[in-house]
């Protein structure tokens, strides 16, 4: 197996506040933790996880993963660990993966690891960046709005390679209540079975053909 | 070349009303158009292009296929369509695709076409079903609520083997203001352009990372 280095950022303060008008604070907690659990199961296969964690949360059960706790906000903490292996021995490939997408498989980690590339990004919808895998030790992440063409673009002035890898579930990021039927009808593990258990179940609409809503019991 | 019959529904009365937030509705027609051609050139390396269409609109500028009119319902449209090649010779390949599909590539059709089933889904966010490949003349289709379950439902019921083709630019359908910040991130052809035209920019929000706004002039 090559030499891949998985990070997984993760905060629960704030936790999926977009998702606020479907779930209450405890349940974006719960769903956060399951989708972040799948995520682990999902890419421990392809090398050693780190969970990028703010400080103060309890990860007892994450048997796959080791957590690195940093308050720092997110491009900063990365750039950090990144900076810190450039100096102290690159781990071939860094794979950078965002903790809401409760449908990658490892079909999708192997796509992402085969595609060429100094810097390899997985769009989300609407300009963000899901998964990234880094190759070159100069390049640094930037994570704040249209990130997908932020990451083009200081790829391109490092005259680096970059690819995208088009993917379906890696695009699927659960930010908003639009987001999480998507769950229910493409996703396999925890976070499906999460939402079954709390009682949502798929309804047909005149919008976007379907939404979440509870079972009346 | 295999024989492959492609199909593409088209209707502009009332067209694409959940783009009104953003759009005009001249405006709404002309991407409906934009789109259209895009994805009639695309899909038109794979077979002949059928253009299914209410009555009544001009389609002269659609050299690359063949315009038939019905004011029948979606679903029955494509059904009596369906119904009259079962018995009059079945094409071996029925490729329906969505006219609002301004992102997929040849490479998308021939992922489809290489996809082993009766019956091939390419799902749509929220449920729809954006391309449908259909090999087996006893299937009939289901557009409406919830689209991509009905399809699997019935496949299942007729003992059909149905598969689903991820991807990420099959699965943008553009149905809502949110979904048109993908044109102009990752999209190649007409509808790009016209957006662009139009004078239409990608701005960073703060929820789903990009929006479309007009440029000030």
């Amino acid at each position: 197996m090559q030499n891949i280095q998985v990070v997984i950022p993760f905060k629960l303060d704030g936790a999926k506040s977009r998702l606020a008008p479907l779930l209450s604070l405890e349940e974006r907690v719960g769903l956060a933790q399951a989708m972040l659990k799948d995520v682990t199961l999902t890419v421990s296969s392809a090398g050693p996880v780190i969970i990028l964690s703010r400080s103060g949360h309890n990860h007892c059960l994450m048997p796959h993963a080791r957590v690195i706790e940093c308050d720092l906000d997110l491009s900063d903490a990365l750039n950090s660990l990144i900076d810190n292996w450039q100096k102290k021995g690159w781990p071939a490939h860094l794979l950078i993966v965002m903790a809401d997408l409760p449908l990658i498989t490892e079909r999708d980690v192997e796509g992402m690891i085969h595609t060429e590339g100094d810097v390899v990004i997985a769009p989300g919808r609407g300009g963000g960046t899901n998964l990234l895998l880094i190759r070159n030790p100069f390049f640094r992440v930037s994570y704040h709005e249209l990130s997908f063409l932020k990451h083009l673009d200081l790829a391109e002035k490092r005259g680096l390679l970059v690819s995208v890898y088009y993917s379906y579930r890696c695009g699927c990021d659960m930010d908003e209540v639009s987001d999480l039927p998507e769950v229910l009808l493409h996703g396999h593990g925890l976070a499906k079975e999460w939402l079954e258990e709390m009682g949502f179940i798929l309804s047909a609409g005149k919008g976007r053909a379907g939404f979440l809503r509870k079972k009346e019991r």
